[in-house]
This record gives structure tokens, C-alpha cells and sequence, in this order.
């Protein structure tokens, strides 16, 4: 079989376990997606509901509660398992059909853990955990016994299914979770666009011709729609926040160490070098967030995972009302849209309003994005076999779009491959490592208790134009914990004419410069804390939230 | 000027600092060290008293308190910080004399330092800290503003003063203690033999002809001299604790990252990727250790050190009286001598006989000693430019006989440097992990508190016979903290005859066997605790140490 016929039959094998019933009607596929430039806008046309696949309740249960409510309706009685299971499975499926958003479905085996979660809770008057028949969608790279992880490798399409649970799955089993999908990636994981040769291409939510992000880009639509109130994700380089932004929902990258992952199958050389992945939620609200995250701790990660931090989640008891608030001066390397700029000023304005202080930073490449993201790219580089390249050749698929539009696609010179030396890596650890300092100090001496940022330069663009990843690889460098919080709409009304008339600066690189670019589209504030300190960091997004979110 | 002519002229400038009144009789000196062999017991001779620098006030103050004692009577004024940090300054000189336990003595700069804490106290009526007049030594690595960290390297000696303070240095003033003195190790660290051609060959208290261990083995034996109460040592393969069990006294290596390591100079490839080094507390009592290390990470030490977690100590509210305690196998191919192996089975029973449960693990290559030293020193050896030999190289000084016995002066072949690749690190990454996943796996399943087991397959050896050191860098690998405990001369009584007087089975290997080897010298037992568990570690500690030396 020849790789496109792999893919084709692994995709059908998906699609086919989606029931009859719970299938969109082509004719309103078609009609929803004959908007001019493929640019249709899912949210605003309440998609979800035009196509009539959820009943009255289902749409209900979806759409009028936060996860933290469902999960105390679930462990009261008021709602059973097998009813929420039910009504997420088929948001799901309509989200999948709408946006390409995912990647394994196994609707059965979910149904039948349901069942047994009412049955547990009826038998024993208590719910198995404080998950308990919450249906938790998971991205693709974590191992789930009995299923595939592919990656959107069709050379994967080899691999037996995996024989053990990631350790976050394991877990959330244990807490009660639903799992029931596994969520859309790039091939090669390493650009915002989830789009790969067997499972297409992830659309965004808000505008179908722009993309939704990535890695995780297939939960950033998912839960966008509602198909999840929580998803997991991973975050090399922004993987968790590049979807949240894009798609308008939340997304944190917690310290490494904190999440377990053990069981995520990697898309590159095993025990590559340097920057760590780790595990976060992309989520609806910020206490959904919280949820999973004390949930996911206090069931003692450490235990089944070697790389977990034995480190229990500490309440923060006493923080201070007014927080001290560093503001991340733009890179003149890697300049900010009208948009994304406005919406920070906007931001700064209201947290000094509401009596927060705002310390400006200004900008040194010592300790500036371009720096961060030229020392993670090296690291990122440093394997001479070009793993994940060899990937892709494998089976003889070509390279996606935006691996090529980045030059990504192309295995190292000889003259490359030489370089990838110990002593280039030891000393990009020094680089690290003085990176780390130089931020340390910084915090040190201002005396932060957090810093915000812009998330990327743009809000979501077209597909494969996003380009790189100053604004949040920075973080992962830092291993600090760092998440969005979608600051939306509300920015445009105070986008100044002057500015957003201004001449175009587009220098031809990605992402595409436009002062016009879609107002419409959601922008986010990015919230930041030293490494380690996600408990602070939660405290503070939650101040900052109420503000930017709450208090209009 | 030679190296060797450099070496005398620096030795000549230490001996000098320390004042005529403390300068040891060289007849006396003579007298002590011509017992046979030049094997001489400085502890049980009561050498320090011999010498007759110190005042009996000052016998009194370094002898019969705990430093936990001596920092409750220095903040009550009960003690002035200029007598605490005279009598340790005499003790530390005269231990110099007797073992060459120093490198670098200020004690000027530490009376000055003392006068400034009594006047701080008698003004502000509090102590600066709760090391408020503490002398603590400190490892010859850890770079003190203007004194010179050589490491014992004649090329070293061309750097200048430190021009800051190493993070660990910066808190232990903040918490008031005194620094007076740095201490010995081995040239190139990686033996445990601390022997260099600038500062000699630092003498084990307990047997002048054996070693003291390395590479924190200046810091062994001035504690067990009680030249200090608390000294600072650091740990990559058992550097703390290899010179705490050859000396008798206590040693703990945390996790890495709860005690700062920032300024500590690297005796290797700056940035060298794999297992890094920790710092830890060598002293006379565990209550000391835990002195140290809950005023160090009291006192934030992530503020100033980006390496440092900003995990609080959590004081165990709740502990399990009775302990799991997992008792580690002996590695056949690392076998214990007779008196260690003694010595353990008397732990096991003592313990036993307490009402904790010892869980005995069979010897496995999966998780054995053995393994963990292969994968240590596979990660020690990844530099293909041999970096630390090129610093003994560089003044054309040879290399101490403990490098030359191990083979470790021998720079690597092109064929060996070729192979020391960014694909033979990764390898060595995923095989670290494995060996991390399969002990975590043991501990969990098991449902271990802590583990017990040897520190080393001997007690004291004679000079250069140590060899390598499975039983604690195996803990390293795994980023454990694990700590020694004295457990000293009981274990002979029970040293069964026919053990004892089996015909020794030398392998030729290092360390030699000798079934009758010194039966006076300290033993010592091993406490590991899983990574992180820090604070469980010190609870189970202290619970052990009750059994095997307060109980009897």
C-alpha cells in the first residue's frame, strides 16, 4: 500500500466509529463551509447547534456548566456518567467533523467506563474520585492502552497499539476521569499547525482558513467548541498556549516536573537533550484548569512516575491583593501586530486601575524572546540524525506545508551533522543556564511576583503562516510556568485608528504583518511565574483574569 | 617558576595565615606520627588536646555542644560569636596541622566578622540569623568573594580572587554563620582520595596511613576532628558521603536543587550535560544536618540561585513510627566486605527488633549498584576533550596516584572521543530513565518509606585503594537523597569468626579485601529515600539513628 492508502483506510477506520446517528449532514457540511475564502466563523454560527446532532439536555450539559460544576452534579447524583459521556462524545464527533480536531475516537470503551462509573456510585454512595465522569479529552502523543499513538506519523501507522497508559492516564483513571478522544498534532510536532497526511488538517474554530494552532492544536478547537472542558496537552515550545491563544481559551504550561509524563511517545530522538516537554490543560476557564491540576497532584504523580517532582500542590494562603506585575518589553527583533499590542496596553491599563503595579521591563537581548528562542532552537537542532525527518521519510509522506514554509523539512549538511557536538551542547547548557540568571536576578531585584507577556507576536493567522515562537519558547527555556488567558474582543474597541491605519510593516517574514488583521479574532494575555512557582502562578492568573474578564 | 616551586609558594602562604601561638610543636608533630606505619588513631591519641593550642574554654566550646547548642546559646548571648569563632579557628588550624584537611584560611576576615555579629546582637538585641555565630567550613569549589577556589589544580592558581560569593555562601552569611575556612579534595574531583599537588594529601583522623575519602575528604576529616560542627560538602558520586564514612561522622547529599549550587567551579566541561552535582551537609549529628538545611531553604534559595526549586521544607507532620525499609542486595560483582556486610545484617536486626519492617530486595541488573555506576560513569566520560586533565596538564603537573591507579589520567583515543556523541548521550538518557522508572516502580509497589544499604563496599582503605563507588553513585543516578550514618565499632562485636577468618577473596580489584581489615575503623549505614523526599529522608534518618546508636 502506498502511504497516501494507509492513510486513507486509517482515516476511514476513524470516521466509521463515529455512529450513524451522531454524522453530519453533508448538505449542512457543505453549507457551513461555502463562506467566502473558506472563511467560516463555527462560533458565531453556532455551528454545534445548526447541525441538530445533540438533543436540548446534551447541548445543556455542554454548554451551561464548567467542569468543577459538572463534576459536583456527577458526584451528587444529579447527572450520571453515562448522560455526560453521552452528550461530550457527540459534541466531540460534530467538533471532528467540523474541524478535523481529532485523531482516535473510541466512543465504545468510553460508554462502557461510564457505565461502570454510575454503577460505582450507586453501589458505593461516593464517587471513585474528584474526576469522577468527567469526560477528559487527551492529544495524541499519550500512550493509551489498546490504542494507537501514531503522531501523525504514517510510519507509525506500523506500531502495535500501546500496551500501557501514559502515567497522566493512568491517573486520570484513577481520579475518575471519561476518556474518550485523542486529539489532532503536526507531523513533526514542531509548528503551529496541526496538520499531518493521515489525520488532515486542524481548522480553526473562530475562521476555518486560520490555523488553530499547534502542537496541541487539535484541543485548542476541541475545547473552543466545547467538544471538552479539558484537554491535555503537551508544551515543548508553546504547544499548550499557541492552540489556547489561537482558538480564544486557556491554556497553561505548568513547570516541568509537576504534570507526570512518562508515556508520552516522542516525535523525536529518544533521550534528545535539553528543553524538556511537559504536560498542561487547555480549558474553558481558569478553575477548570485548577481542577485538573490539584486533582492530577494530589493523586501523587511521583509514584508512578520516575519524572514527576514529589512536590504536593501548596494552597496559597496569604498573597498579596496588589501584585507586583513585570510587563515584557516587545522584541524590536520580533515585533508585536497593532493588535497584540494594543491588547497588552489595554491589559497593563486595567490591572494598574485596578491597583495592581505594573513594572515595565525594558528590553536586553540578555534576557530578551529572540535570545530564548535562538538558545531552544539549537537545542532543538543538536540531533544529527534528524529523527524526526526519518520519521516522515519512512513511509515516503511528504513534509507538511508549514515544516516547508520554515525550511524545517530539510535534513541536516554533513557539515551540520558534525556540528551536533558534546561540547556545542555544553555549551548551550552555559547559555541556559546564564539565560536562567540573568531572569532570576531580574525577578530577584524588581521583586515580581509574576510577569506578563503577549503570547506571539499575532493572534491566529492563516494556515502555516505563524512562523516561530519568541513569545512562549522563551518560557520552556526558562522552565517557567506560563499560560494565557484569552483577553478577547474587547481589545479592538481600543485599537487607535492612527495605528491601525498605519502602513503594513510586513518584512516578508512570518508571521505576516497586517494592522487589519481580523479584529474579530480572540487575543490573549500571556501570565508568567518563576520556575516552580505554579501555585503563584495559578493565584495570580486568577487575579489577573477577574480583572481583564470579570470586571467589565 | 616551576608548578612545583608555584605549589610551595601557595602552600607557604596558607601556613602562614595561621598565627604563631597556633602553630603546632614539631616535636609533637614528630611524636604523633611515628607510630608504625605512620598509622596513627589522632582520635582515640586525643591528638587536639595533645598539641595544647586550645584553652579549656575553648576544649568546652568545640566539644560539648551540638552546633543546634551552640547557635541557641550564641543568640541568648551566652556565648559571644569572637569566642565560638576563635576556639573552632584554633581547632580548624590545629586539624590542618595534623591531617592537611585545609586549603584556604582567613581567619582575620572571620574574627572581624564575628566582632560584627556580637556588636549586632548587643545593639538589636536579636541574632542576624539562626546560624547567628556559627563557624562553618566549606568545600575548596565553593567561590567566596575575594579568596581563591584552585580546586588543587597548579593551572588554577593563575585565576584570580573570586569576585562573588557562590549562592550557598551568600545565604549562610545572610543566616549569620561565620566562614573562616576551605577545605581539601582531590585534584580532577573524581576519586576518593582528597590528594592534590598544591595542598597535600588530606589524612584520615582515624588511621593517618588510610584515606579520608573525596572529594569532599578535607571536610571529613575537620569534622570528625571537630574543627567544625557543620561543613559544606559537594556530591556528584558520593563526595560527601565516601568521607563521612570513611571518618565516622554523618554526611547527606539532598536532591539536587534544594540546596544552592550556583559558584560552585566545575572541575570539568562547563555545561557537561548528564548527572549533576549536589550540595550537602557533613556533620556530627543528623540534628546539625537539619540545621543547616531548613535554615538554608528557609531562607529562599531560589531567590538567589536559578538551579535552586522554590519547594519550601515541609516539616512531616505525620510519619510512620514503624518504617518500610527496603534493605538494597549486595551487587555480586561489587562484593561488601566482611565487616560492611556484618555491620549491615546487625542494622537489619537492630531495626527489626525496633518494629520496623525490612523489605530485603534481591539483586537485580535492572536496578542493581553495578548498573548505576556504568551509566555514571558512561555520563562522566561523555567529554571528548577530557577537559578537567587538560587543566593538570596545562602547569605540567602529574597526575595524584589515585587517578593513575583507577586509569583515569589517561586522556581518550580518537576512537573514544569519536564516540562520544550527541546519539551516545541521548542513549545514556533513555537508560538513565529506565533505571529511574524501574526503581520507582520497586519503591512504589513496594510501598518502601526509605531504602538501607552500604555506603561503600569497605570502610577506610589505605591511600589510593578506594577504587569507584557503586553504593552511592547509584543514588546520584537517580537523583536520591541518601546519607550516611555512623554505625560504628558495635558492628565487630558481631562479626561471626568463621566470616571473619575466611581466606580473603582479593579480586585484585580495588578496594582489596581483607576480611581483617582494621576492625576499629568507623562503620557506617546508608539511608536513600526517594527523589525529593528530602524531608521523609531526614525523619527516617533520625528514626534509624535512634535504633543503631541511642538505643543501645
Amino acid at each position: 500500500m502506498s502511504w497516501k492508502e494507509r492513510s486513507v483506510a486509517k482515516r476511514k477506520e476513524v470516521a466509521e466509529k463515529i455512529p450513524p446517528a451522531w454524522r453530519v449532514d453533508p448538505d449542512i457540511l457543505i453549507e457551513l463551509h461555502s463562506t467566502a475564502d473558506h472563511a467560516t466563523d463555527l462560533i458565531a454560527l453556532n455551528a454545534v447547534r445548526k447541525v441538530s446532532i445533540l438533543s436540548s439536555r446534551e447541548l445543556d450539559i455542554t454548554e451551561n456548566y464548567t467542569a468543577v460544576e459538572l463534576v459536583g452534579r456527577l458526584a451528587r447524583g444529579e447527572l450520571s456518567a453515562v448522560d455526560v459521556t453521552v452528550a461530550f462524545s457527540k459534541r466531540a464527533a460534530v467538533a471532528q467533523q467540523l474541524t478535523s480536531c481529532l485523531t482516535e475516537v473510541f466512543f465504545d470503551r468510553a460508554l462502557q467506563r461510564a457505565h461502570y462509573l454510575d454503577d460505582f456510585l450507586r453501589r458505593e454512595k461516593r464517587p471513585v474520585g474528584p474526576l469522577h465522569g468527567l469526560p477528559i479529552s487527551i492529544k495524541d502523543s499519550y500512550d493509551i492502552q489498546g490504542i494507537q499513538s501514531t503522531l501523525g506519523y504514517v510510519s507509525f501507522l506500523d506500531h502495535p497499539p500501546a500496551t500501557r497508559n501514559a502515567a497522566v492516564v493512568e491517573l486520570l483513571l484513577k481520579l475518575g476521569a471519561v476518556l474518550y478522544v485523542k486529539t489532532n498534532i503536526p507531523q513533526a510536532m514542531m509548528v503551529a499547525d496541526s496538520d499531518n497526511n493521515i489525520f488532515g488538517r486542524t481548522l480553526n474554530p473562530h475562521r476555518t482558513n486560520y490555523t488553530a494552532g499547534g502542537s496541541s492544536g487539535g484541543e485548542g478547537a476541541l475545547i473552543a467548541l466545547r467538544g471538552a472542558l479539558i484537554g491535555v496537552g503537551t508544551d515543548i515550545a508553546g504547544s499548550v498556549r499557541i492552540p489556547a491563544l489561537c482558538c480564544g481559551v486557556y491554556g497553561f504550561k505548568p513547570s516541568t516536573g509537576r504534570i507526570p509524563y512518562r508515556g508520552v511517545v516522542s516525535h523525536n530522538l529518544p533521550g534528545h537533550p535539553g528543553i524538556q516537554g511537559c504536560a498542561g490543560p487547555i480549558t474553558t476557564c481558569l478553575e477548570d484548569a485548577e481542577l485538573f491540576i490539584t486533582a492530577v497532584i494530589g493523586a501523587e504523580p511521583w509514584l508512578v512516575d520516575a519524572t514527576a517532582h514529589a512536590v504536593p500542590w501548596r494552597s496559597l494562603q496569604i498573597f498579596p491583593k496588589a501584585l507586583r506585575i513585570g510587563v515584557l518589553a516587545e522584541d524590536p527583533s520580533w515585533p508585536l501586530h497593532a493588535r497584540v499590542k494594543s491588547a497588552l496596553a489595554q491589559a497593563v491599563r486595567q490591572l494598574a486601575a485596578a491597583g495592581h503595579t505594573l513594572v515595565p521591563l525594558s528590553h536586553d537581548d540578555a534576557y530578551g524572546p529572540g535570545t530564548g528562542q535562538r538558545i531552544a532552537l539549537d537545542f532543538f537542532s543538536i540531533d544529527p540524525l534528524d529523527t524526526s525527518l526519518q520519521y516522515i521519510a519512512a513511509s515516503g509522506e511528504p513534509a507538511i506545508r508549514s515544516l516547508r514554509v520554515l525550511g524545517l523539512d530539510t535534513p541536516k549538511t554533513a557539515v551540520q551533522r558534525e556540528a551536533c557536538t558534546i561540547g556545542r551542547l555544553a555549551k548551550l547548557n552555559v547559555e541556559r543556564s546564564h539565560y536562567n540568571d540573568v531572569w532570576n536576578d531580574l525577578v530577584t531585584d524588581l521583586e515580581l511576583d509574576v510577569i506578563i507577556a503577549p503570547g506571539a507576536q499575532n493572534t491566529a493567522v492563516p494556515h502555516d503562516d505563524f512562523g516561530l515562537f519568541p513569545y512562549t519558547v522563551m518560557w520552556n527555556v526558562l522552565d517557567y510556568p506560563a499560560g494565557v488567558i484569552p483577553f478577547s474582543r474587547i481589545a479592538t474597541v481600543d485599537l487607535e485608528q492612527s495605528e491601525s491605519r498605519s502602513p503594513a510593516c510586513d518584512s516578508g517574514e512570518l508571521p505576516h504583518y497586517s494592522a487589519f488583521l481580523l479584529p474579530w479574532l480572540p487575543c490573549a494575555l500571556q501570565v508568567i511565574a518563576p520556575r516552580l512557582q505554579d501555585e503563584r502562578w495559578l493565584a495570580a492568573a486568577k487575579a489577573i483574569d477577574a480583572v481583564l474578564n470579570r470586571m467589565r
